[in-house]
């Protein structure tokens, strides 16, 4: 048991690791998630390693009485030595969180219980939840706020117009559906730009892209009833679904999705929603084909009882001169199962947490109702601001955010065929981020690695200690990972120089 | 079975009425509360009915295949003749929208199926939700835009400072625990104001106080576990709790609860979360003596496992001068069990959309990541202008809607005195509703009433045709009604010549 266990992470550890987090005891890997960027802050890596744990049962993310990783496993999953897990468990010991009985494991002490303190925990949102520093952030692909935004919300009345200030403060307030001004920009930004007819009745505004999918889960989707969603796919919909109990089936998607496998997926499993990323995917950033858009809109009339989401959040994206191709309900406008999600987060800012829902007027209402008892509405004064951008300055914004995205893409890509020839990744057609296929051998490979190939997660974990912070594939995935996969994420939504430094820390990860 | 069906409505049918919803027929009081306002647009009533009911059918809040309640009953419910009810459902048989068989009644016809259409239709926000119109709408305890709000929104430099703007424009405007700045200033406030010592790391803001019931309730109530509410409450966080598969206890608190009776509750079911509205409770407007709130706090260190959540939404509307209460969680520092939830809806502005929970550091941490889930933090942009309104103005805005308030309060108890002398309600010490007992011999008795007394729902009905929109008593409470309530809620946050017309039309209905 003692010495170095290079090699001996056992794969079964992986297929094992998110259900172990909501059992007895939780699996290396699902717990090297859960750390997340815990060696970015300075001290011995022993304590920062305890200290990281402690915080995380202090939030019920771990639960009492949780058994930890055997010390090699965590020791692999973390590439490091197997000393420094031990010293770690020891110092927790020392402290009163941990205890260890012989034949037992380590377990974290029952010190504190709640109610709910069973919850699935989602490593990818990390980075918004710590607030531990790296040098470069490639983990978010999250954009900075456009002028033409910023100028809007410093001064409302110039964009907006004072008669419409004036008249959004005289009422309630209240808008589970969003403001009738904004409804309106929108259905007619949808018909006009999205070349997809749509009314005011047929949108409900919600808190960016994130709620318009929780809002589309809560209200349509049972515990236990399937979802299929593409394999890998955007982590926000995986942790939303999970957390609505819902059983995720992955439909494989690494070079782009096979409608024949959705079709059997659709047979066999009769998903109550299936959730797609059309144009420029999350995290390949393809584009449907034209022929595959019209294959799936004619599975979604043969099978009317599933809800078809087409997310567009990151639609206008485009890293080509291509035309884009429609949205998957204007190819079907008289089939009441296709709904469009769309989202102004990644062209305006993060900041204006502004999205919605496209659907039937009758699901519009449900998912009104939901919005009423999740929030009772979005914030009502910055919707005249927003319906004033999206009338009078939308695609200014969209060209600027282009030229924003190109110089970023261009800047990664560049430094990245420099110091890494060996990565690949499929060839984006917009969208915000990489798709990289570690090599089976390169000179990135660390002595944890087994005859299994390279894994994301290992190298996410050392790329962290040269201050870069990755995806691992495995948090994109339906499943948690059923072996060791070998992507990671990159966003190029960082300035062009710390890409370019990115790249060449990653080169010596 | 034909004619006059007068005093036939058996009180069972109030019993049973929620919970048939989500079978396979829905009570006759259950569907009136859904079918909201519909007496209030043109046409006869027998084609209003029957409209409603479809569009009802549409939006799947009457599933497929429900059975409707027969003729007599609803026409009770309704407080219309059964004649009205069986042309209704004669129209909608006409439209093949319902289908009628020997035997078993009136059912909706299956023509549309989601998989989730199932859900829990929650009456009270009908007033949000729909477009009808009243003269004077008494349900929706809502405010308008507080002036120095309206012009912080409209000019954010001149209160935030143009540094401040460009801070948070540069982040990437996701921040699931809300925005540095404001968490600070929320702490500020909450120490020094509210006589609470708070950190910022004790603080998540919340899209509103709903946002922040319902994220405490998905994040540490698990499905079936018992949650307990005083008996009346705040409807929205029923409509949560509901949705979350909470099992709801009601502790009757018609003139304050009485802590004896939570203690037996605590005793006997040992409910995950308790739910109380100390301060200027909702709907009665009372406070919970300094005794009481002492023995509440007692019981909070005997059942650690339970959260209990004091709602301080409404406790800076004062209608007397009295010195405010502090909140619970200033009288058990230590207690990490005591959660605090505040907003700003109902002293600025409910367009802001603006509230918070303090609650001890994990709590505050597992709740940022179900916000994460939820939509990825609020808008980033205005906690800027929050923050400074909270620093600067919040005294001033506070005596400014005090006056507003009180302005209200005065007119409206004023009228009803004039005009419903034997109408009687507990003297509220603050916030924004009456809550009012229907004396049991009035002129305003109909003839569908029995010997039970009188029912708020009935006369809710009654007062829509005259142009007032009131809360029945039923849905404020914890257990949908167990027979016949004599309640009404009226909210008096009308301008006082509205409020004073409403009684004059509440005194003919």
């Amino acid at each position: 048991m003692a010495g170095s266990s290079n090699g001996s992470r056992a794969s079964t550890t992986i297929g094992t690791a998110i259900s172990s987090t909501i059992g007895s005891s939780i699996g290396a890997v699902a717990l090297a998630d859960l750390l997340g960027r815990w060696p970015t802050a300075d001290g011995p890596l022993y304590r920062l390693l305890a200290t990281r744990i402690a915080r995380l049962s202090d939030t019920g993310e771990l639960s009492p009485g949780l058994r930890l990783p055997a010390e090699r496993e965590l020791a692999g999953a973390l590439a490091v030595s197997r000393n420094t897990v031990a010293a770690a468990y020891q110092m927790l010991r020392d402290e009163g969180m941990a205890e260890s009985r012989q034949g037992a494991g380590t377990r974290i002490v029952p010190h504190r219980t709640t109610p709910a303190a069973v919850h699935r925990a989602n490593g990818f949102f990390a980075g918004l939840l710590e607030t531990s520093q790296v040098r470069a952030d490639l983990t978010l692909a999250t954009v900075d706020c456009a002028p033409q935004v910023a100028a809007a919300l410093t001064d409302p009345a110039a964009i907006a117009g004072s008669q419409a200030i004036r008249e959004v403060t005289a009422t309630s307030g209240y808008f589970p559906y969003g403001t009738p001004m904004l409804r309106e920009a929108i259905a007619r930004h949808m018909s006009e730009r999205l070349d997809l007819p749509s009314k005011a009745a047929q949108i409900v505004v919600t808190t960016g892209g994130q709620q318009a999918l929780d809002l589309l889960i809560r209200s349509e989707v049972l515990p236990g009833q399937p979802v299929a969603v593409e394999d890998p796919t955007f982590p926000g919909v995986l942790d939303a679904l999970h957390r609505a109990g819902a059983r995720v089936i992955g439909v494989p998607a690494d070079a782009g999705l096979d409608p024949d496998r959705l079709e059997h997926v659709l047979r066999t499993h009769r998903p109550a929603l299936v959730y797609l990323i059309p144009a420029h995917h999350n995290p390949t950033g393809l584009v449907m084909s034209a022929a595959h858009r019209q294959q799936v809109v004619r599975l979604a009339a043969g099978y009317p009882e599933t809800l078809f989401v087409d997310d567009m959040t990151l639609a206008e994206l485009p890293l080509l001169d291509a035309a884009q191709p429609p949205p998957l309900a204007a190819l079907g406008l008289d089939q009441p199962n296709l709904v469009t999600v769309v989202s102004l987060s990644k062209v305006y800012w993060g900041g204006v947490r502004t999205g919605w829902i496209r659907a039937s007027a009758g699901l519009v209402s449900r998912l009104a109702a939901a919005k009423a008892a999740a929030d009772l509405g979005s914030p009502a004064f910055q919707q005249a601001i927003i319906a004033a951008l999206l009338e009078n300055q939308h695609d200014d914004i969209v060209k600027w955010r282009g030229d924003w995205l190109r110089d970023r893409y261009d800047a990664l890509t560049t430094a990245l065929r420099a110091h890494l020839p060996r990565w690949t990744w499929p060839a984006p057609d917009g969208g915000l981020t990489l798709w990289v296929k570690l090599p089976r051998d390169t000179r990135d490979a660390n002595d944890t690695r087994d005859a299994s190939g390279p894994d994301g997660g290992v190298f996410a974990q050392a790329a962290l200690r040269h201050g870069v912070a990755v995806v691992p594939g495995r948090l994109l995935s339906a499943t948690g990972g059923a072996g060791p996969d070998a992507h990671i994420r990159l966003a190029f939504t960082q300035p062009p120089a710390i890409l370019a430094q990115a790249a060449a820390a990653l080169a010596k990860a």
